[in-house]
């Protein structure tokens, strides 16, 4: 992990955010290369989850919405981790993590076991962060910063089902940011205070509701390898009755094996009626499907839920590879051309030759109206290379000396490094179908 | 804006968030239509200011920062607006704006004029969301929402400096979600607590600081008619010296007539070295350029900053018609195929013929792997053309008797009401080459 991090605050990916300041614990800024990576995952997911489906709406709810919803759902309850104290150092620790927890003094240990730390019991903590709305500072205008994007979704079902002419099977998807106030954020950006959820909402008859669940896993699991992330690297663990949250009656976690051990990226839950029966009695409002032909149902819900953060440090996890090259050492990213940030990049060999400089300008002019791409005229051009190796540039398209006799360009691949000639009036098409191409990572 | 807002429920673009608990003032959450034509908007602003500029990157800094970050920008001591209690109803409102509050119990005036309000005095009322982070429920864990983005990329400006390889002029650009505590907010979407920025902060030369400041505002203003929004309903508005912030040396609105009168669209503000200046003594690292020959000076800053939610309110207005076609009347958005949430409609005449069914749904598969296109098959051809129109679609292509003879279609035009053929298998290029062409509106 540390090769990673060290890699995305080199080249501009992720920064601790707030440096200046001496940051602001497990707090992190993107930089430009993380972006186009974010956009590009969020897009991918879009593209799947609603521009490609019949079934799937989007919606973007508020991140302060009506308190109420959170009583409703059950999250001002129990939305809550055990919290112990250390009398002895002050600090405070996850009552469930002890054995990850540093205590100021000594390593802390189990209550009960012999140690210098002096804890209190586990009192419970919750996650939600508060604040006021409006200019009256009294209980009435408490809020929360949502923990999740669902609920916003359940609260708009009913407009979905009547303006969109829904009925079950349908889904409603939502990206967005989602912030918990976690007692012990680490991992780098593994588990962070705010985040960026992906989270979609299938609606589905209750007899149905199995098979949508395990339909929900493949397809989704699925996702993971078209992207090109390693089958060796991922698996799907079921969670046993006793692990489930008590409204779920099936919950499976796609894992990925990261540096830090088999972690859940993202989770697959039945949630059953739960949710929509809590918000149609808090709310008095009937959240159900009620047919033509008079049947009336309140449908179940299968939910995908995932982060961008966890797929995005998969992914880089995934890519990441030392190699000798000939003599060299290089570091490259292996990213599936969907995902990595930039599509390629456009070198002109000798920059000062009027000729090539030219050719190079206006085929970057070209490519760049309709994919992210760079262009790079510093320095030598094995140089060039291996920088765009380090941000996972799946190809390159040198400018030559050949160039100027027959209007051809190298396109060099990054997994391969083989190169072969293009004609430069054919490599905006060259590129729209690469990019549509399968792909597999070279690494084992 | 009655129209528009109504329009905006019926279709599923934008609902009164939390509807089923009674709301919460002013806070909205986006349906379907809503989602994919702010996703429009985001992306052709991300294409204008980052992927086709060689001179502008791209950052995503936290919602909360370090608060240290906001002591030095000034926003913890200045972010505020004057508040006035009714010692009469209980309300409060903006002292600067008491002309459009209404008391609970009677029009409220200004104090001193005779009324039956009793009014305080005004005192200052931040507007920066407060909450705390952490276990730790004292001071030092309080932190805020970020009220702009724009300090977020002032405290990265070294990292880019140094990771990207940048000198002045150079920009950084960023959207996300900022958070500000109106007292009062209202006017649909234009002025909510929550709200998503696109701001991007373009560091140069402070001798060239005037010449960049002129450039921006231009070059803003194009994107805006460039994007079909009419000349007539723009205009550009220079701040005079008492309206602009203490650290600006310009500052220009462009001003769009909305149906609540001539408002700010987006600002554009030549911003000096203010902020760097700021956080450089606040924080202890200098922030400043070192050129190559050993030239050294702080960049002066110029901003065009705006939200989504007023470009995506100021665009339905300008797009919304009601007009008579024939003996019918139809409600049309006249919007800018780029920004139009759906670009195309596919349509079979006659659902129930399996030829055409076949075929409508063939190219409908096609189109959607590039674009975001609808097919429609239920109800009479005239209904499905003016859902269509309702939500600004620019063309349908509708599959009929003719087709299952010659394999053409019938291209729709929004505006012009047009038909004409085309073949069936040259649909997906024409309408590629068709979000390319310039358009224009056809409203007067």
């Amino acid at each position: 992990m540390d090769k990673i991090v060290s890699l995305c605050r080199r080249r501009g990916f992720v920064f601790p955010s707030s440096e200046i300041y001496g940051g602001l614990g497990s707090t992190y800024d993107y930089g430009h290369y993380g972006v186009l990576m974010k956009n590009h995952i969020r897009s991918a997911w879009l593209r799947e989850m609603v521009q490609e489906r019949d079934d799937i709406v989007a919606i973007d709810s508020a991140i302060i919405l009506n308190p109420a919803v959170w009583e409703a759902s059950g999250h001002v309850a129990g939305f809550s981790d055990p919290l112990i104290d250390c009398r002895t150092c002050k600090l405070r620790f996850r009552a469930d993590r002890l054995e990850d927890a540093h205590c100021g003094k000594k390593p802390s240990k189990r209550p009960g076991e012999t140690s210098e730390c002096d804890l209190t019991e586990p009192r419970q903590f919750n996650l939600m962060f508060q604040t006021q709305v409006g200019a009256m500072e009294d209980a009435s205008s408490s809020a929360y910063l949502r923990p999740e994007t669902a609920q916003g979704i359940f609260i708009n079902f009913k407009n979905v089902l009547q303006l969109a002419r829904r009925k079950p099977p349908f889904g409603i998807a939502q990206v967005g940011k989602s912030f918990r106030n976690e007692i012990t954020p680490g991992n780098f950006l593994f588990r962070v205070r705010e985040f960026e959820q992906m989270e979609m909402e299938y609606f589905v008859p209750p007899d149905e509701a199995e098979k949508w669940y395990r339909y929900w896993v493949e397809k989704r699991y699925a996702w993971y390898t078209n992207l090109g992330v390693r089958e060796s690297m991922l698996r799907i663990r079921e969670h046993d009755e006793n692990e489930r949250s008590h409204y779920s009656s099936g919950t499976s976690d796609i894992e990925y094996q990261y540096p830090i051990g088999w972690q859940e990226l993202e989770g697959i839950a039945n949630r059953g009626d739960f949710d929509l029966t809590q918000h149609t009695k808090a709310s008095g409002t009937k959240l159900e499907f009620v047919g033509q032909e008079g049947e009336r149902y309140t449908p179940y819900v299968i939910e995908p839920a995932v982060s961008i953060e966890r797929i995005f440090v998969a992914m880089l996890c995934d890519a990441y590879d030392e190699e000798v090259v000939g003599e060299r050492e290089r570091t490259v990213l292996h990213l599936h051309p969907q995902v990595a940030p930039v599509k390629a990049a456009v070198l002109p060999l000798v920059p000062r030759d009027e000729g090539m400089s030219t050719r190079a300008r206006t085929l970057f002019e070209e490519l760049r109206r309709r994919h992210t791409v760079e262009h790079d005229d510093s320095g030598q051009i094995g140089r060039r290379y291996r920088r765009q190796d380090e941000i996972g540039t799946p190809w390159a398209f040198t400018i030559d000396d050949r160039t100027l006799e027959d209007e051809t360009v190298t396109v060099r691949d990054r997994d391969s490094l083989s190169q072969e000639r293009l004609p430069i009036s054919g490599v905006a098409a060259w590129l729209d179908d690469a990019l549509q191409r399968e792909w597999r990572s070279p690494k084992k």
